[in-house]
C-alpha cells in the first residue's frame, strides 16, 4: 500500500547551516532520488531535525523489515545541532566512520549517524561538512598530494597528504563581503548588484585587499561607477586577500578547488591573476559530499559492526 | 531680555555622521561654552541641518546687531548633507577657508560656511572633517613632517609635508570591528565585551589579520575563551592588519596618532608592537578639529572678503 523507493539501500544527507540536501543511493552506488529543503541547522532546535529529514525522505521510505541506514555530515553534528559529534583533531583522515554520533528522535525506519567535523589546535580552528568533501576529493583522486580550497561563507583551505588532513585554515571571505556589500558604508555603491568580472579580475590581481576596500565607495563619490563594478571591485578585492593570505599556508602546493561553480570559477580567475602555476584541478562541493558520504558508507559496511 | 553668552565672537562646529560638536568661541582664542548632540549627519535631512545647530547655539545669540560666524567641517558638507562643500585634491594645504560653502537655511544671527573636505585620484579616496584635524597638527606641529593617522571608524592615514596633505589611505577598522562583532558568526564569541588589552597585543603583534579572523570562533568552540579575550583578539587582528597594510604608505615616516584617547592609546600600543621606531606622537581628536577651525577662521580674517 505504502510507497516505497525500489533499490534503497542508504541515505546520504549533507546538513548544513541553510540547506538539507538528501540523496536516495542504490547498493550499486547509483543515485536513485534527490531532495532538498532551506531547513538548515540556523531554522532548527533540536527536535525540528527528525521531522525536517523525515519530509524529504519519508516518501522514499514505506513500509520496511529494517530501518535504512542515513549517514550525515555537516553542522547537524555541532554542539548546538541534533546531537554533537565531537570534532576529531588532525592530523588524521578526513573521515572516521566508527566515531560518528546516534542522534534521538529520527523516525524508527531510520538508522541515522552523524559524522564529526575536524579540529585544529593551532591556530585554533574548526569544520564541519568540508572533512566529507575532503573525503570525496581523496576518494576521487587516490595519492594527490596538494592544498584543497573550499570557497564559501566561511572558505577552507586544508593541506592533504597520503589521504590524511595534516593542517587547515578558515576564511570569514563570503561572510566579510556579505557584511560589507550589504550593511556597511559600501552598499551605497554595491547596490545590490551582481560582481562584474573585469573588475574583480583587476581588484584581485592587485592584492591590494584591506588597504582598498573604500576605494570601492570613494571611487563612485568620485566618478560614475556602476554597482557591478562596484561589487566586482568589493568581490575581488576580498577573493585576492585570501589567496595572498592564504600563501603562506600553501606554500606551493598544487591547489583543488572543491565548491558551487559558480564560486570555483572565480577563484580560479583569481588564481590565474596571481600565480602562473598549473591551474588548479576543480571539482563540484556537492558531488564532492555525495563522493565522501558514498566512501564512509563503504568503510562501514567492510567493517563488521 | 534675550541671554547671551559675553564675548562670543564666533562659532566652531564638527558635524561628524554620529555627532555634532560645538565651540563658543571668543576673540582672544578662548573657549567660552562647547555644546554637543547626537544629531549628526546620519539623523537629519537636509532641513533639519539648520535647527539642530540652532538648538545648540541658541542659547549663546541672544539679540545681535550682526550674524555670528560659524565655521562647520565634517559631514555636513557631504552631497547628502546640508550643503555640498566640493573636494579639494590633494596634494594641498589641508584647509582652505576661502573655498568654504554657505548652505540656506541657517538662522539670520549665524552667518555658516563649510569647510570643504579632500579628495585623492589614485588611489579613490576622500575624506570629510579628518583634514580639519590635519590644519590643527600642523597648526600644532609647525614644520612637523609625517604621517599622521586618525583611527576611527574609517581610519585615515595622511601624509604630511611642508603643510600640505600630499597624499591619503583609508581603512574600514572601525566599521569591520562593529560588523564582525555585532553581525557575523564571531558574535557569538565576542557577545558586545569590551576587548581585554593583553588578548589585543598578542592578536595586533602576530600580524595574522584576516587569517586569523575565524580563530575566534574557533577558539572558543574548542575551549573557554572570555568574551572580553575574545574581543581583544578580533580588535587587535583588524588593528594589526591596518597597520600592516599601511606600512609600505607609510614607508617609515614619523608618525602622529590623533583621535579620541581611547583609540589613541590602542594604536599606540600596536605600534609598538608592530615595530621598535620612535613612539608617535599623540593628539586629541577634537583638539585638533578645534584648533584647525581656529586657524580657518584666523585665515578668513586675515583676508579681506
Amino acid at each position: 500500500m505504502n510507497a516505497r523507493l525500489e533499490g534503497l539501500d542508504w541515505i546520504a544527507a549533507d546538513w548544513g547551516t541553510t540547506r538539507l540536501r538528501v540523496w536516495a543511493m542504490g547498493a550499486d552506488g547509483r543515485v536513485l532520488a534527490r531532495a532538498g529543503s532551506d531547513r538548515g541547522m540556523g531554522q532548527l532546535d533540536r527536535a525540528g531535525y527528525g521531522p525536517a529529514l523525515l519530509d524529504l525522505v519519508g516518501p522514499w521510505l514505506g513500509d520496511r523489515p529494517d530501518p535504512v541506514p542515513v549517514l550525515v555530515c555537516g553542522m547537524a553534528g555541532a554542539r548546538s545541532g541534533w546531537a554533537e559529534a565531537a570534532y576529531r583533531a588532525v592530523p588524521c583522515a578526513p573521515l572516521d566512520p566508527a566515531s560518528a554520533t546516534r542522534p534521538d528522535g529520527a523516525d524508527p525506519r531510520l538508522s541515522v549517524l552523524i559524522l564529526p567535523g575536524l579540529s585544529q589546535s593551532a591556530p585554533p580552528d574548526v569544520m564541519r561538512g568540508e572533512e566529507t568533501q575532503l573525503a570525496g576529493l581523496i576518494a576521487a583522486r587516490p595519492g594527490w598530494n596538494g592544498v584543497a580550497c573550499l570557497p564559501g561563507t566561511h572558505s577552507k583551505w586544508a593541506r592533504i597528504e597520503d589521504g590524511r588532513v595534516t593542517a587547515f585554515r578558515t576564511f570569514m571571505t563570503g561572510e566579510l563581503y556579505a557584511l560589507l556589500a550589504g550593511q556597511s558604508v559600501l552598499r551605497l555603491s554595491v547596490m545590490d548588484a551582481e560582481p562584474d568580472l573585469p573588475a574583480f579580475d583587476t581588484a584581485a590581481a592587485s592584492g591590494a585587499g584591506l588597504a582598498d576596500l573604500f576605494s570601492v565607495r570613494a571611487a563612485g563619490l568620485l566618478g560614475d561607477v556602476p554597482a557591478a563594478a562596484a561589487a566586482g571591485r568589493l568581490s575581488g578585492l576580498l577573493v585576492g586577500a585570501e589567496i595572498a593570505a592564504a600563501e603562506a599556508f600553501r606554500a606551493g602546493a598544487p591547489l583543488a578547488l572543491v565548491g558551487a561553480p559558480a564560486l570555483t570559477s572565480l577563484y580560479a580567475r583569481a588564481l590565474a591573476a596571481w600565480d602562473a602555476g598549473d591551474p588548479p584541478l576543480i571539482f563540484d562541493g556537492s558531488e564532492m559530499a555525495l563522493a565522501g558520504l558514498t566512501a564512509a558508507r563503504a568503510a562501514l559496511t567492510k567493517v563488521p559492526a
